[in-house]
């Protein structure tokens, strides 16, 4: 047991910090003007395509990516590499290539895509060209339960047709996010996990209508694509378009998702890092009944508070990237539901605090403590409401029980 | 001791539900249609004038202002009735002209105003005609401790020359706001109680400047006039603008916010009630594994909670007013302070709750939660945090054990 | 609406306050004594009659029973008082006569009791001369389901023969508790509700053994007769010891354990009341960092939270206690169940702060606060979990939606 | 970053689990019967010295202490050890010698004592023949802050001369506590952390009394020596007597506590693996409402989150120990204090959830649920409260900004 990154961590992560104190942190407030001056909400800014440019020169691109592909990094190497864009969210993911959802979508071409699949998609996403989507969680059923997912998708000649709605289809709403993976039924009759497949669907296809964007407490996330309202109707894309093979949209989604959970843990624990560093420098600079208000006893409870909450909650996503390295993401299952379960929900406490503690201004668009309160509450619903994974996550701790228990 | 409601109050409760129910719930869709088409972000739009003309016609108009000049109710009487507009917050209060913050600017018109300040802004205030706005917090000084309010306010021959700027001023991007009550330091020499005054500034003085609006995770609250940041640059209003007398500010904001806070507290209960109800109707409506979410344990667990929470919230709230009622604002002191710490975060974690069962539709704006949820987390932070009073009250409780010690 | 106590329930206030001032406080330490030098764990001592025969004397007696037999008052008057036996809940509750289990097994007996049952029974128990048992729980299921109840009671000829194990029966370790109400299934083919019968067994029956006594968290509660495991191995009873009818045992537990609850919630009140005086006398007397204990600020937030749960829990108790005067044990179901929920849990809570700022001293005999904790965490138990009423409780939240879907 | 155990753990955790399955629960129903046939509350038991001897002879001893003495093993190594110990934490830590407070004396001992005390002291304890006490906690002061403890430790001529009160001294009513440790102040007017020394007392030196014990909810912790009062009146020693030097009483103190702290929180860690395992079986084993407890919602939250914070609890205590065997203890200062945070209280909630799943058998003595509780419960005060540790952790996050800011 060892707690000490290795060398090539320490390297990366010695590279990263000095791009984002030359680069990101000084972006940030150019973002923020260029944002206000789109003539669009949906459309992305120069200076992300400046720092995009500035990452890849310096080798700083695709890191989530295992293999040849990517950045050729483990999972234990790139988690402290992700945790250190969450201390800017906004910007360093994009920068480095390594933003959701397009990360999952390029890991899901490059497991389950052909030949021509890669080519086409796999390789502008790879090259930050383009942007995708993931068209998976539906308005009219609880899509908690993958099961409930109804759009349909039928064979139809050497096409597929695809009708349904499906919203919260994050990025949809920039027009440069050419592909959407489409979730949806292929055969209503299978078994319940081998009822659903994927899809490729280009944006320009007709009867594909991106609706409108979904607001996640006031925010529209415009700078990142939105969050669309999507219809389907009768849309038809060539029978190739299908990923891997009828029936396997189920165990797609799942192979999916555990690499989408732990970066998004991992950024999270970066986000918690900034809302605790803002915490303290606006508490020792601002007084109250003739005291900085860091010295108030409530205050320093939820410093100590904070910081004993992130230690657990990075060892614990460290620990899960090890055994998805070395036992794959089946063997850290558990792990990878209890990350999910525990990471969002104790940083939106970490960031509530921060926001009390800066009084009005920590709700404002003066401090980015508002908006990355609002990223971890999403993320308690976001892939599984917590609910929904801790249900499972106890079956799995009693059925070791029920088992000895038959013997 | 009895804990049913008075006859005048059921009488003007069963009136203010027909009102909701004939026009305030069905102006909703309405109200969101119109704000959609307006040509600036904070106009409000004719639909709320309507309900207006429509409740005052009805007899249901400024319930919130005891005596001759309001509804002639009790805050006990007037207490179930601001719940009922908490049910529909963005509507109901205004359509009553009960909404925040004309309401305690009118009460300290009434009690602070001389005739003619009463004559010239007092009564088209009560007669929904114009709006207003209260000028205290500022952002640079931690506003939670009154004494830290630097706007200067400085006599200068027969007027007062304002200089300061303040943030978070609601309402005052509405251009129908006309009227600015405005705290700053008439003589920082004087003992620290006696240092701030408060004066009145219309609108189109010259030197004033609303500058912009303040966000509120991400919503702008365009319809009540937004957050202003506002600008006092050597504005110059006639001496006879001034409130009471000069060192009085600190104590006429001490009677502004004990109503305040009440009424606050009544529509937050109201909130958690609409917050409940939705939760109960969705969780009965959608199914996961097999069953409605309502039969999840872990959801009636919520529901039970938030039951339980209600009614306590609503009996400490009715028990303030009847305080405020009987020995004055002063001998409810311990008990508005009691339901500022309280309700806010009950509710807001009721909402929360009933944002979870929801998934994603629950941050999204097709639902009205995460908008009830944004007004509960704000006033957990507004008219002072949650931990100053907390500490305050702690005080008092303390004292009596001093008290008794020194004897 | 109207938060002040009648002119009666002051007047007996103030005649209890002077009663716990004049005996019950300087009871304490002698109390104390008594126990230590007792030569069994599990009897009574000398003092606790000295307080049962002056609380008589002053009139201070029954005052949970409503009606001719009782005290005359109403659940509203007896609640304030139930709280301030609170304040020393090992002697107080006793004196008065108003100790659990013997008033619910008091109010039993009035209520279903025949004219010879009471006669035997009631009369010495509401004289205070001799205590009773209530034996419902089993250790071999779980009873926080009622149906689970697998004791048999079988009608043979003019007898019932009784076969079943109970435990944590309080009361019944102390030899003086000379009557038992046994819970048991007399038609295990009845509708579940109709299974249960009760009947009376006298402690002298053969075959009822007194086994031993279960601990609470360490304590014994020897002083109030423990909490006993008792085997029924073919106890014979005459068929007139049956209480009302057979397969009325579902509903007279009901019957018994609506006020029983409240009396527990009251006295719970006057524990945390009692439990935040000592966190403030001791934090204001004891220093560390240089300055007293109390001006930490995290002290303060406890005994602020403190104050305002408190406050909260009585206002809804009281309201309880209303509504069973007014409309009855079942129009108060929902608020029964809310303070069952609410009560122990909070008041849990401020006593384990209140213990926590004692430092070692608030775990150990030298401090009421341990016995105390006990005694609430106790209570999230006994009477149906809080888990079980939470449930409940919800249901019946739901239902009024799932009418209302069916219209 | 490596998370696997290493071989020499790996090996010695089989062990230490085939010792556990095939002595330690066993002897734990002998336990039981062995203290209910005492003489006095207040001694061993034979069957503990069989496993003291079976554990030896296995090699299973003295692995608390690192170095030649002990047995030769890292922090790192020994905390998986310690962990399973907690299993039965009333046998298992005391049958390998690594019960405290012997441990932390031993400690002392090694790293203070000269040769003779190490020889007259030091050899019997690591052979397990002898137990000893700490005597640092007072009743008359809070002894969270160390500064404040006020015994007396003079210096007369060739000796020493102590008077002063300490209690909750663990382990010194057992008559075999054949030595105490006793801090107290050589030299109040030297700096506040110079104030201190330590010195060895024998037990049966004159004016020691050892007056009573102290309870813990009700507990003696009679077979672990309990929790003595102990008074010290004229006590003399001779002054070789004294440990290391004058006024070093603070700094031994705080390198005693560092690996106490973390034997504490991996034992805690233990006890909560078996509150779980005991949760699930039970609510495996019975229904309500027709279904296993184990099926209801609320319990498998408890399970999902008790899982969940374990993981964390565990990692954050294994970093630590990493820590100290690289950095060193004061390296490891934010961590220890850390783990000192967050796992008795994390612990404390596992075990009460699991007694709740258990009903009123979990308060009782018929499962060990409600003694680990109170373990886990007592370690939120026992060496220093929680708050005070947040308070210092939260001083150290706040002054690298105050650094920053005076740059």
């Amino acid at each position: 047991m060892e707690f000490a990154y290795d060398a090539k961590t320490e390297e990366l992560r010695e590279r990263l910090l000095s791009f984002m104190d030359e680069h990101v942190y000084p972006a940030e407030p150019v973002f923020e003007e260029q944002l206000a001056e789109r003539d669009s909400e949906w459309t992305s800014v120069p200076i992300v395509e400046e720092l995009k440019a500035e990452a890849r020169r310096r080798g700083l691109w695709n890191f989530f990516l295992p293999g040849e592909h990517g950045g050729g990094l483990t999972n234990l190497q790139y988690a402290p590499l992700a945790e250190i864009t969450g201390h800017s969210p906004r910007l360093a993911p994009t920068a480095l290539n390594c933003a959701a959802p397009d990360t999952g979508n390029m890991e899901v071409l490059t497991m389950f895509g052909n030949e021509q699949q890669r080519k086409q998609w796999l390789q502008p996403l790879l090259d930050g060209e383009i942007r995708s989507a993931f068209a998976m969680t539906e308005p009219d059923v609880a899509s908690s339960d993958a099961r409930n997912i109804s759009t349909r998708i039928e064979r139809d000649g050497d096409e597929y047709v695809i009708n349904g709605r499906k919203w919260f289809i994050s990025g949809a709403m920039n027009p440069n996010c050419q592909i959407f993976i489409v979730m949806g039924k292929t055969d209503p009759d299978a078994a319940p996990h081998r009822q659903q497949s994927m899809i490729l669907v280009p944006r320009d296809t007709p009867g594909l209508v991106v609706k409108r964007g979904m607001k996640v407490f006031g925010y529209s996330d415009g700078d990142h694509g939105g969050h669309a309202e999507v219809v389907f109707e009768n849309v038809r894309v060539p029978a190739e378009n299908l990923l891997a093979e009828e029936g396997s949209g189920f165990a797609i989604a799942q192979a999916r998702l555990g690499p989408g959970r732990i970066h998004h843990c991992m950024r999270l624990i970066g986000m918690a890092e900034r809302a605790l560093k803002l915490m303290c420098e606006r508490t020792l600079s601002r007084s109250t009944f003739g005291k900085p208000i860091a010295e108030q006893g409530v205050v320093q409870d939820w410093i100590a508070e904070s910081r004993v909450r992130i230690e657990q909650l990075r060892l614990l996503v460290l620990k899960t990237a090890w055994l998805m390295d070395t036992v794959g993401n089946q063997g850290a299952h558990t792990e990878i539901q209890s990350i999910k379960i525990t990471t969002p929900a104790s940083v939106e406490w970490i960031i509530d605090k921060a926001i009390q503690a800066h009084g009005a201004g920590g709700v404002s668009q003066d401090f980015p403590l508002a908006e990355l309160w609002m990223s971890a509450r999403m993320l308690r619903l976001a892939d599984g409401p917590d609910e929904v994974h801790k249900r499972s996550l106890a079956h799995r701790e009693l059925k070791q029980y029920r088992t000895e228990g038959a013997k």
